[in-house]
């Protein structure tokens, strides 16, 4: 097993954000240390499972002591790269993008909405929480001039591939797709799928 | 490795679903057989993943001649249970719920909406997709009369805990959580956290 980053399968990197979370929560509940077995606990991976996530990284935890909450935190956030904010657009105007602009959960990890597109004329010009929502003409220009990675398609399945074709071009580089679509993009992209039936799905499992 | 299906890992149950969808989308494109190499292509697991998992289960595909969808789609409803349709509860008539109560992708899936409440007196009684939001004071009736197991929250995260306590309360095992917030609820209970942030920041390791 490397310990390099480069080779951390993406299994193990998609639950970092989990454990990050927890870390979180913990935190603002006051507390200063865990152990492999509360977040186990909280999130249902075993205690081995995390320990091992976590050892790709570096030696985060002491045997006894566990692990310092605020350090793990930080060096989550570093590994994420959500030490800093990614400025993103939501593509989509509708009653999902509505939802998603008055999300107040972005900007404490990691991200900011910086515009809201949307291809429908009666939407254009209407104000969306703090955003104005524009033509979807103006959107390579922004994200030109403002150098956006990331996008959220909140757009119906028949138009999110267009829609994830134009953010692709115009340099985006990660897309939370909620359409219930699979999207076609380059191997150098990202694509992050919402599906809430999948959820839905891995529960009915156990009923 | 045990092979009895009261053993298979919950992350193995996670990626099923996944499994059915790119499986559905194929045989929607007339495709009548295909390979782990090929669903690993679509899905960013390995092969080796992908046989693994399935190996739990039973002995779908033949060396050569790669997975029969159609046979291996069926198969992995039944493991899921979604080869009839559970009832499903919607709680929150706001932006969200709209949306959920306008997706289109749940039916098809193993999924029916039968009715949607709120708390919000300015909601309840307004028609929101083919439902009429009803007050919360129903909740419980309509969970015991129907036999509901099924439940999404798209409340705001300071009503999440209560509603979920309710749903819960009235028989509901499984709970697919919009809300920016961490539920608890008896070991009984399944709980799928949709949260939009952990997909983004999935991806950003990578930027």
């Amino acid at each position: 097993m490397s310990n390099s980053s480069h080779h951390v399968p993406a299994i193990v990197i998609g639950r970092l954000p989990l454990y990050l979370r927890a870390l979180t929560q913990l935190s603002s509940e006051g507390r200063r240390v865990t152990s492999s077995q509360e977040l186990s606990e909280k999130l249902g991976f075993s205690s081995a499972q995390i320990r091992k996530d976590l050892s790709y990284f570096g030696e985060f935890g002491k045997q006894g002591t566990g692990y310092e909450i605020e350090y793990l935190e930080k060096s989550l956030r570093e590994i994420l790269q959500v030490h800093h904010l990614w400025d993103m657009v939501l593509v989509g105007a509708g009653d999902l993008g509505h939802a998603l602009a008055n999300y107040d959960g972005f900007e404490s990890r990691g991200f900011r909405i910086v515009a809201v597109f949307d291809a429908n004329p009666s939407k254009i010009g209407k104000q969306m929480a703090e955003w104005q929502v524009q033509p979807m003409e103006e959107l390579d220009k922004t994200l030109r001039e403002r150098n956006v990675n990331v996008a959220i398609i909140a757009v119906p399945a028949g138009a999110a591939q267009a829609v994830a074709d134009e953010l692709v071009e115009g340099g985006v580089r990660a897309l939370l797709n909620y359409a219930p679509t699979t999207l076609s993009v380059p191997p150098k992209v990202k694509v992050y799928h919402i599906d809430p039936v999948a959820g839905l799905q891995s529960m009915t499992y156990y009923l």
